[in-house]
């Protein structure tokens, strides 16, 4: 039985980005196995690319249902969470709402950092439907395009920045990467903000593997 | 010009019902067009239903863009309301978002009668993320499917039931029908529960021709 | 039967600007009427001035009772709208409460720009009580006295760098005239700011207009 | 200097009761004198009676401001609250606001018992622009009219069983009677309900002299 | 390194039967030891009897520093839950916490059976301090005493009750247990409810892990 | 009969300062008398501090009982607050609490002056759990130690620089010292801002000789 992540874009250089974030929450006895959705758009950039992975994403569910023992969608959005829930019976965790829920223990405030800045709104209109904004300091873009972060420093740099904000001028104690894939920066953010920070896919897997080894 | 109020299922006798409900609004001297989408389900009763027209609906939202002054999207869990608004830049109403703003300008505390059980929390996960659910007094289903509202005694008689338990129980007084092509039974709900009765879809309408001639 | 409009200042320049903000809503089939409070204070400034119109305003309610299909009680602090409820069972709409509700169509927060700083505790207080605050996102004064509002380029300039800092430090995406009669601005605080904008009257004479036609 | 306690009803028998209420609160050092405004309705039993008191309020806190060191306003509806604030630099109090801030300090969440069923919204408006609902367990009405309060018995039995529901269906743990002048049932709605039972004229003036001795 | 699990009564039995719910959550490469803190009181009934632990807890936390790799709070009331986070830097879970957070992923609203009648004000208050009462449907009692807890078929018929009427007056569609050792119940509240419940040690040891792993 | 109040730090210092700041109140008729808890830390700069004296603390009000008509607990984060009244029927009251419950009756939104950077997180907790947030405008440290507050010079101007921007940024209007024994600012405070300030243990002692007064 396996806990099936599901990258809901076609791009696969992210899904191996969510693979290799994935290693640390290896060998619990939880198999682990990364998927790309490639009837997804290139990246998530709109509600509307949102919205539009949702029946091949509760497609494929259907498809690998036999051999899951979780789900994990891997899109910051989490396009899909509740038409998913209705499609299996076993465990859907989003990474939003589970790098939310992990932040929660961390700190006080929680800042994301989003990639573009309509996802702001986005991410606040979904974070109120769960009740979860009374402790959100703050939700401030990169401003970089999916496409741009193939530039690692320049995102690095602009990261770093946007986190120092969150901290300084919002009061973030506990930062989320609001973004799958982007775990390669982790390291460089707690240092560069003296924050913890939370990888979402991570804290989803974790979350669904505390669910697994529960039984619920 | 024409304002379109697309039903998002494929029931031609809601589609009918909403067109009713329509002529109090007429001679505005906006034009008012219903449409069926045909892609959509028998009925939307899930999430997933929901989920499965905001692809279609946005397509059908470009077709008729060059004649519209505004579009209402006529199924109370306003399915793609902000997909919908990045397609089109004309007002896009949604009837649940209409239905309780205009309740809350006609009592303290508005109550929803739902179809199905499970409406209820797609609903207030909705409503929450709107920021509107201090105001709500409860959200009741008649606990009746889609198909079944074709017996019109038992549904006015359940109708008035859930009406009835929503004022007394919850406090409401105001009530927000939480179905499109119900508008026959308001003035029998208005009689028997003594309270104001909102329409969603005239509602809706009532704000697309407001917005339609401050021309924002 | 008629829309009155009444302005609860004696200032009949303030009505004279409220009725050419009418001018678009004209031509539904609903009469307009605006009406000048003559018992009113020049302009209402504090508390006090806005409490002091609520026994004529709802006086003035009576007499035109016969003749009206609905109320729209014309100051942004909303004078006496509960009174006014009590006093005729015809629809009494605020233009705060309506300016508010309109823009909850239009964008994801919303920022006001009222008259004179005392006025933002005013509004608040009332906006807290009616359930409206979760999507504020801010509500800045011009810092201008109703008298000074004759100068229209400095109003203008002026309003338009309010608008920008409740656009960029108060992450607003659609803006509120906290005014009645300040109607002429609106195209060239959409300009400025690039946000649409609701002038509250005519959002009031809407949400009126599809109560009449709704018949609740 | 005097406590001036302002009934803002015109029934001096409520007038007298808010006086023989204030008894333990004298002996501090601050004078106490009880006012009945005879401009005021009989009792006040709407928002637009409690509206209108407004004004002739003002006037009298004017007349009164030189021997003033406080004022309370004696209505469970705190009519005129922000317009008396802005007459006079002098500590004002509103019985309802003082009364549940006394209930704060009591137990965790608190019930009110309010004289008619239309009370209820008024008192929860009030409480919502004040930001102070949420410890708020309920708010239940007796049904009497304020002539009605006349026959003790029938008040004493109703308002126990209203306390009684509160407690046992809403989870109030402190009870506020939403009324002036009915300080003579707290001791026996203590024994029958067993929770603290917070009188509110009483709440007002220990905060007023409160506030007086601490200068501010 | 361990994961530390400190019961902080010093009823053995507790503690045992915490062991033996930790069982699933074993052979993820994460030690688990359950420890009772002998200085506690027999169970922790009252607000003072929760205060009374934070010091030998934080002395308990201290010592077992060097071998941790996290540390749980075995207790519902989450006591010493900051005063620990200031004693240690590696992470602290409280499992009031985790069964919340947890319970936000299996359902729209959570019910929490508590033991005592004095329980749920201190839940609550926890929970309004942690901002997680948005989604709460309700926190009811038991109504036995941690001893009484020893017949087995009586707690378990009240447990039963108790969840029956969260999910049908209170609206909960998930479970969480409001005390520590109380694993052996879960499948039958399970059974008898229809609804997921979470045993929140569990949950707690499962987010500790989860946060070990991602190391943070 | 004596109003007691704790300091439940041990510096005589604060003690002697608390108590010169009861002066005024002094005069009522109820005799107050300031107390050093000897077991306690020389300040509360952390939650464990705080935590640190709930049990000396709720001794000493044991043995100060017989004697009391009332306590006082004079730090800024309440501690024990629901401890100490469980451990005495007698009134209790916080100086957090009663200081921001005092602010609600003076301004629309309160400013907190706390010592350290940490204590911000601590109190804001504590008043989310009471319920007092809507209106906090924003908690500002002057980050300096207790012992540093030795500098007159240099607190007064911290603090008034800290009180402004409270004003200007975070829109108090109010302001409530985050301290005990900081009275002898209080005027300088005021005049500095143009705000009323609320010295929080006059604040706690007048709502406690408030509730001693009505008996409750």
């Amino acid at each position: 039985m396996t806990l099936h992540v599901i990258n809901p874009n076609s791009n696969e250089t992210v899904t191996a980005g969510i693979d290799a974030a994935m290693d640390p929450l290896r060998g619990t006895g939880v198999e682990i196995a990364c998927h790309t959705l490639s009837a997804g758009p290139r990246g998530i950039e709109s509600q509307r690319n949102a919205d539009s992975v949702i029946l091949p994403l509760c497609a494929r569910i259907a498809e690998l249902e036999e051999s899951a023992s979780a789900f994990v969608i891997a899109c910051f959005s989490d396009p899909g969470l509740f038409s998913a829930r209705e499609t299996t019976a076993k465990p859907v965790l989003g990474i939003m709402e589970s790098g939310v829920l992990t932040a929660l223990t961390l700190g006080h405030r929680y800042g994301i950092i989003a990639i573009l800045p309509n996802s702001v709104q986005r991410h606040i209109r979904t974070l109120r439907g769960l009740g979860l904004t009374e402790r959100l300091a703050g939700d401030r873009p990169l401003g970089l395009r999916v496409e741009e972060l193939s530039n690692p420093d320049r995102t690095a740099a602009r990261m770093a920045e946007v986190g120092r904000t969150l901290r300084d001028q919002d009061g973030a104690d506990v930062l989320v990467m609001g973004c799958a894939g982007m775990a390669r920066y982790r390291e460089m953010l707690q240092t560069e903000t003296g924050l913890p920070v939370v990888e979402p896919c991570q804290a989803a897997a974790g979350l669904a593997i505390s669910r697994i080894k529960q039984g619920i």
